[in-house]
């Protein structure tokens, strides 16, 4: 069994803006946030895509610095995938200005021959159609966690279902888990994602923090109130990165592995807030990410 | 010294509408659930303004039933206040129709002998300047507790303040916060509430829980995720009365006795929204109330 976690999602170059200021065609992508936190944890094997010529070495070396292995990153003739938005001034919506895929848009996932068999596998937010691919590719019988958002509910709702039929874990937030099963209450929402065969739902809220349900138990992890907020981009992707890297390096998955898995996850997402695309999750360490945990211990703690 | 909690707010009659209905002319008013939901862990004390000629004995019964001293209930000449509102199909917002003062108009609180000096007073969401004579004429060296909304930090700002030089633990929600303050991180928004000179500032989020600021340390209790939701109305008026009836029976009002009070009113609360108006609130038990503390110890607990 591969004891690194794999991971496939998108490497990208965003450009937002929020009301701490916009930044122009900086390191984003949902596997790079994930494999940023999740590295704290666990080794990381990576698999997406990005353009040959317009990839600076500095984010490779950005990477590679944290042990994470990007020989399943592949290199394609073309330009990177390129997200543009822009913030409410609150953080509560964020508007989409321009999504140009590039070589991003004919991603065939190719998985080296030492990545295969993991025993833990994260499947980022990209289509479905990817997702399934990736799963068909590894091989072996890993512990499956998929994250996914609106769009793909929308537009890849069937390739979506396959997914989940083959997921254990799956995340996603409250408007997407109603999209999912027409219920409001976050409760039965979650008992109705679990009758889809999951061993396990995490339901975001945001800065108002996340639900797990595993079978009738349910948990709930607080988000960290900041004292500033600069960019929120990657919160949810280094969520799930930290979570997984936790799982990864413990070996476990059941519930109190997951709980405890939520708060490594919630301790790096509140970082990645901190600063603008992955500023402050490349400047994460060990003892900040141990000072979050243990402020997220306190925080519910009567006494 | 008095070992009842004094109350002071509003009794009326509720007319609004929810995604699961509509009601008209219920019963309502802060002090109502308030005084309900403390009394399941204090004796209560009310002080409050009725119409002679419209308020049916029945309502009078439930609370005496209840054991609410009302010997501080005015019955004075005209119609009980009455509101009526209409909520948001998700319930994230509420718009008030309509608001006939009637006999609270004029509302001079008038606080029996046998109620004064308490231990305990509880200033619910009234004007600043009944709440503020209502301090004047206690008497003794209470612990206070001020409720407040957006109307009265808008219109009656030098009030406002006066009475918060003189509580010790304010609750309020989150825009309230932001809007007392100009702070939009709830962290900032408490350090600077808890400069004006409180033990404590209780910061309410609705259904995402509050947060409970003394000092440098914060807690965080969730609210309790619900199957359904009825009718909110008269939510944060329990949260307050079970948490304030709590700190009464304990006579403590240290950090964590305000933690396990925090617990208290979130249970309360979470029954309240199951009902329309006091219907849920009413047929609370001791028994429903400890099940829903369990709950939220378990929905943070590791093991």
């Amino acid at each position: 069994m591969n004891k690194a976690l794999l991971v496939v999602g998108s490497v990208a170059f965003d450009t937002l803006k929020t009301r701490a200021g916009e930044r122009t065609d900086i390191l984003g992508g949902a596997a790079t946030y994930i494999a940023l936190c999740a590295s704290h944890f666990a080794p990381v094997n990576l698999v997406a895509v990005v353009g040959k010529g317009d990839f600076p070495d500095e984010h490779v070396q950005l990477l590679t610095g944290r042990g994470v292995n990007l020989d399943g990153l592949e290199m394609a003739q073309g330009r990177t995938f390129r997200w543009s938005g822009v913030y409410a001034d609150d953080f509560s919506t964020r508007q989409t200005l321009k999504t140009e895929l590039g070589v991003f848009a004919d991603f065939d996932p190719k998985i080296p021959p030492h990545y295969r068999s993991p025993s833990f596998v994260l499947l980022g937010n990209i289509h479905p159609a990817v997702q399934e691919k990736t799963l068909d590719r590894i091989g072996g019988a890993p512990f499956v966690i998929t994250d996914t958002m609106n769009l793909w509910i929308d537009v890849a709702a069937d390739e979506l279902k396959r997914v989940i039929a083959r997921t254990h874990l799956l995340v996603i937030n409250d408007e997407e888990a109603q999209q999912l099963t027409g219920e409001k209450q976050i409760r039965n929402a979650a008992k109705k994602v679990l009758a889809m065969g999951l061993r396990a739902v995490i339901i975001k809220r945001g800065e108002h923090g996340a639900f797990l349900f595993t079978g009738d138990d349910v948990f709930f992890c607080p988000a960290i109130p900041l004292e500033e907020v600069i960019d929120p981009t990657g919160a949810g992707d280094s969520f799930v990165g930290g979570l997984a890297g936790y799982l990864v390096s413990q070996d476990r998955t059941d519930a109190p592995a997951l709980r405890r898995a939520m708060r490594c996850g919630t301790a790096v997402a509140s970082v990645t807030c901190e600063g603008f695309g992955t500023t402050a999750t490349a400047a994460l360490t060990k003892t900040r990410i141990d000072e979050r945990i243990a402020f997220l211990e306190k925080l519910v703690r009567l006494d």
